[in-house]
């Protein structure tokens, strides 16, 4: 009898996934998304191209997949409390970016990956749009509680937070610590309280 | 008796200094910072390649030059009204980004020169710090005169009005209009306003 055949796959597989992910996680740090090849992957990873394109059907799904685990999960359970799930949701994203050994160089592939429409749907689908979504559905919950103001542009709110922690790495090369970005959200959220 | 040597040297280097800053562009949007050369620049623009070397020291310092040429003057007069002044910088730096027609591609060019120490600084000190550096005087002179928070952390409040603009362009491939740019000002200055 064998085991059932899980997302992942076999165990052996699951222990492949992870090697090629790494891999393509190295490669992409050290060359970016252009020079990304399937050969390269396979000889850094040690697993067969063949094993590759059963587990991704394209190099764009792989990369994808590869951000994401480099990410790790990103939601967390609401409690009913919004600014204290923002709070969270706020933290778990610098915890997020600043844990990955790849925080340098993933706004640069990130730039990279928008230049690619195929990758830059499955980014903003995959890895944006659904902590962005969460956050963007908490500061709704909280306008309907009356705890924020009507006038308030959700998204735009969202969006405020979390900028500054790209424009800092991106364009000034600096880190924005944790401290820094919930003083941003506390400017934020002390904006649009009732 | 010849007509004084200005900063761009006499009509005809004028001239010459437009369609080498243009071509640059061109470039850079074309295929990025890595792949520029001189010999490109030269051929597109017209321009001898020593005419060229003549007026800027090095490539470093063109790219630099092109960036700024695209941006256009980025200070506006102090009127003593820091929020309104606040606001006057604000406007600028959005016409400044949105009215360059490569306003699609300099992040990717902001993106990639920071990946080149030399570049990086002269695009920090050069493009970046003057705009920035004002706004941030003009956050502490409101902090003097009594109008903005004793805990407010200026460079933080500068960073987190502008740093959208880069977030939607860079990251969710957006524009943020005007208004947007606005709105998050006039968040932020209601939350650190005493």
């Amino acid at each position: 009898m064998t085991a059932p055949r899980t997302r992942a796959g076999r165990p052996r597989d699951a222990d492949a996934t992870v090697k090629v992910l790494n891999a393509t996680l190295e490669l992409l740090d050290d060359r970016g998304v252009a020079a990304l090849r399937i050969d390269d992957i396979a000889r850094v990873s040690g697993v067969a191209k063949t094993t590759i394109y059963r587990r991704w059907t394209s190099l764009t799904a792989l990369v994808v997949a590869a951000m994401e685990s480099a990410l790790g999960p990103r939601a967390i359970p609401e409690t009913g409390d919004v600014e204290a799930d923002l709070l969270a949701l706020t933290r778990l994203v610098h915890q997020s970016i600043s844990r990955t050994p790849f925080i340098r160089a993933l706004p640069l592939i990130s730039v990279e990956l928008m230049q690619h429409p195929g990758l830059a749907q499955q980014y903003r689908a995959r890895i944006i749009d659904p902590v962005r979504e969460q956050a963007i559905r908490l500061v709704r919950a909280g306008m309907k509680q009356g705890r924020f103001r009507p006038d308030t542009d959700p998204s735009l709110v969202v969006d405020a937070v979390i900028s500054p922690v790209i424009y800092r790495r991106v364009i000034l090369h600096e880190d924005l610590s944790l401290p820094d970005l919930l003083a941003v959200g506390e400017m934020i959220l002390r904006s649009i309280r009732t």
